[in-house]
This record gives structure tokens, sequence and C-alpha cells, in this order.
């Protein structure tokens, strides 16, 4: 049986299981879809990796990740744009929809929001042009503002959509209700986002109350506040209808879970609470 | 010598002191403006704080604080709106500037962050006419949106004024730099409140990178990454030259050292970095 609809995004598996684990685990419970990250893609080499996805005919709704723009120097500025030209080419080996952009927060030392700001949007038109040509879109995944210091200084749905306005084709965003839940201009962004075709990816998981940790206690589906089910309609009706991809960051929790109990609570809740 | 322009808001040494002791301690070093909370007043006796700041001449910037609107039955609701109306006696007693609103998150068992907005401003409209005939202004604190599910679910300046808006009078909002720093659209906003004449408090302290607690973790003015003069000149330029107060929550940090040395910090940073 096939499950319809659910990616996994592997780092919700990561202290688990490798790339190739962790793709035989989602194929023997149906799941056909995935989103690994860099580090887990480079631990069993590129071409391995794209031979796994070949295979098995896997959908990969994502490469995680490029981004962290901001520099103190120019040739931070510029390391961060190699890079992201590699991971641009290592979506494409992979055949990703996207590769999904945490656009990073203020260099060491810095307080000046502003500027890392600018410098993010200099960072995406940097590679744009090379993302264009390898056809790979770039997703810029709005950051809960929690992390604005040290993650990404991208914070709303309506900060991304401005920079693809300025941009033009080729970038999106990729909408992650564990960052957007809150936002009081929610529907409106995602009504925008949609009439420009810019969203390229919905990942879900939950907000726990309490959370007790910034960057790792994040809920499974059901578990936690967000609602699931009002903002998937949302994204339908903007025009949306891709996979909902599942990223659970639980030190305490998921991560030390047996991967296959993690896998099967994914698929239960994905048809009950998504 | 007096430290003009700064407040102490007690919550910051709160593990040291009780509002006695804490008055006497900021008179000692020259500061004449507080911010004290419910519970420290209630700890003396309203009648006996209200005696302190009356013999004392001391500059109340806030009372912390009302809210918490939002309820899962009318019971619950009506329950905070006459607890609201107690505290805008108290915050009078005190002769406050303001009645600091911490507006409260989703009940318990809710996922409906947009009718829990909607419960706060039918909480604020049902105190406002007690308010305004007491001539106690409200203040509105937007709180992070990391507080949306389980403090407040007012995230941003933008919603706190668009309610301000709608209610008219009276109402104004609470500009702490720990909650809105992140924001990309703070410079029009302030600029907005500013221009309505709105801004009824400024608070101050820092973000740590990393932050090890959503709660309890704010960093003192200058530890932190939150460009605190800028944000003052944006404030003042706005029109409101009233006291910057101080509003840490340290546990594992300020509330374990001496209160005397908790005190000088907070000038020695008012004086170089804010």
């Amino acid at each position: 049986m096939t499950v319809e609809g659910l990616s996994i995004n592997l780092a919700t598996v990561r202290q688990q299981w490798d790339m190739r684990q962790a793709v035989e685990a989602c194929l023997t419970q149906g799941i056909r879809a995935i989103a690994p990250w860099r580090d887990q893609v480079a631990k069993i080499g590129l071409d391995e990796a794209a031979r796994i996805v070949a295979a098995n005919d896997l959908k990969v709704t994502g490469l995680c990740r490029g981004g962290m723009f901001p520099a103190a120097d120019a040739e931070g500025r510029a390391a961060a744009i190699d890079d992201n030209k590699r991971a641009i080419d290592e979506a494409c080996a992979l055949r990703a929809d996207c590769l999904v952009l945490v656009v990073g927060g203020l260099p060491q030392g810095s307080r000046d929001i502003v500027h890392a700001r600018e410098m993010v949007a200099d960072g995406i038109a940097a590679i744009l042009p090379h993302a264009r040509a390898a056809g790979m879109p770039l997703a810029i995944e709005p950051l809960h503002p929690m992390y604005a210091a040290d993650r990404a200084c991208v914070n709303t749905l309506a900060q991304a959509l401005d920079i693809c306005d300025l941009l033009g084709e080729g970038v999106g965003v990729a909408v992650d209700v564990y960052h957007v839940w809150w936002d009081p201009d929610l529907a409106r962004q995602i009504a925008r986002a949609g009439a420009s075709g810019r969203i390229l990816a919905h990942h879900i998981c939950d907000w726990l109350v309490p959370t007790k940790d910034l960057l790792l206690d994040r809920g499974m589906m059901g578990d936690g506040v967000i609602d699931l089910k009002g903002i998937r309609r949302m994204i339908e009706a903007a025009g949306f209808l891709g996979h909902q991809e599942v990223e659970i960051f639980s030190s305490e929790n998921w991560w030390k879970r047996p991967g296959e109990e993690v896998l099967t609570t994914c698929i239960e809740r994905f048809h009950t609470v998504c």
C-alpha cells in the first residue's frame, strides 16, 4: 500500500538511520517521498544517493538546505554563494522539487538585521542564474522569529514573498507550519503565494505547549496547537496540491524512539489530523 | 545623583527582593522609576505599595499586568474581565502610567488562534470603559511569536495597533524590544504607533545567542544582538520620550546575582548601549 501525499524529511529520523536505511524503512511502510539533508547525502555519497532515488523512483520534495548567506566579510559571502551553487547541483542530481533555503541570521558580532536581510536578497540574486540554468527552483523558508538571530532573518511569508517579487522567476517559498502558524497575516500571505505560483513545499509538524527547547522540541502532528487541517485548506485553496513533508527535530522524544514507530505514527497522524 | 530616564521593572530583581526592598535599592542608586508586578504589590499589600510610591514620589512606568482574556467558556472570560478591572484600580492606586496587557494565548485544548484573537479584542473592549473612566491607559504588549500559544496571541505591533484603531481612545502599546526586534515591519509600525500617540511604554533587555530558555533567558542590554540605540531612535522620532524600562527574566544569571550588582549593571548599560 502506498501512502499518497506524505513525504518524510529525513531529519525526522536522523538519529535512527542513514539515508539508505531511512529510504528502505519508508518504502516498507509505503512512503515513496522523502527530503534528505545534505549531510545525509554526503555521508553515503551523492552518486549513491542519486542511485537510490532513481532506482526506487522516489519523489524528492526538497533538498535541505542552501542559504546561510550573511557573513562578516566578502570572502564569507562568496564562500556561501559557491556552496549554494554546489547545493543546486546536488538538488539536480537528486531530482529534487526544490532546494530549500534557510537564509542565515546575523553575522558574528552584528546587530544590523536590516543589513543581514540585504545580504540575503543579494545572495539569492547571485545564485539565481545558476538555479534557473539548472531548472532548480529555490524555496525560501521563512523561519520562526525565534531564529532571527542565528538561523534565518527572513521570518514571515510576507518578507519571503517580497524577495520573490524582487527577484522574479525561479524562486518561491517553503511553508512550514511550525514557523508560520502564529502569523496574523497567514491566510492572506498563503493566498498571495499561491496566486503567484510561489508555493514550492509544505512542511508539517506541531508546536508543543510547553516547548522546552528552541530548536529540538518540535511535536508530532496532533500533539500540539497548530491547526494543521486549516492551514492545509489554505494551501490547497491557493493551488498547491503537493506533498505534506514531515520535519520533526525532537531530541528528547521522537529521535529516541524506534524509527519504524516514528514512521507509523507519521502515517497515522497524516491520515487523521493533517 | 538621579538616573534620569531609566525605570526598573521589578521582575528584573524578583528573586532578590520584595517591592519594598527593591525600591530602597533603586533609590540608593538614584533610580526613581519602577514598574511592579501585581503579585509583588499583593505581597506587601496595595495600600503599602501605594504609600511607598507616594512617599518617595516614584514614577511608575507601568503595572504588570492585566490581560489573559481568552478562556474556554463564558465564565472564564467574565472572570478575566473582572480581574482586569481590579488591575485597572490597582494601577490607579499606584499612579501608574499604564496597565500593561499580556493578552493571553489559546484556551486549553484550542487550536483556533483566530478565535483567541477575537476574544482578546472583545476582552479589551469590555474593560475599556472602566479604564477610560479611571483615566488609566491600557498598553497592549505584543509578545514574541514564540509565546503565541501560551501567553499572548497578539504578536506584532501591527496587530496591536489594529486593535487600538478598532477600539479608539484609551488604549496603546508597550514596545518591548525583546518581542519586536526581529519584525521586518518594525520601523514603519513604530512610526505608525507614534503618529497616533499610542506608545505608552518602552521596555528593554537583550536577545542572547544562544537563547537557552524560551521564557527565562533574557539578556542584559549589550549582551545580545538587539540594536537598542537604533530602536530607541525610532521610538523617540515617533514622539515617545518616556523612560526605558528594564525587564529581564533570567533564572540562571541575573536572578542569581546580588540585586545591587544587577542595578549597577542596568545603569551602566543604560548609559552606554541604550
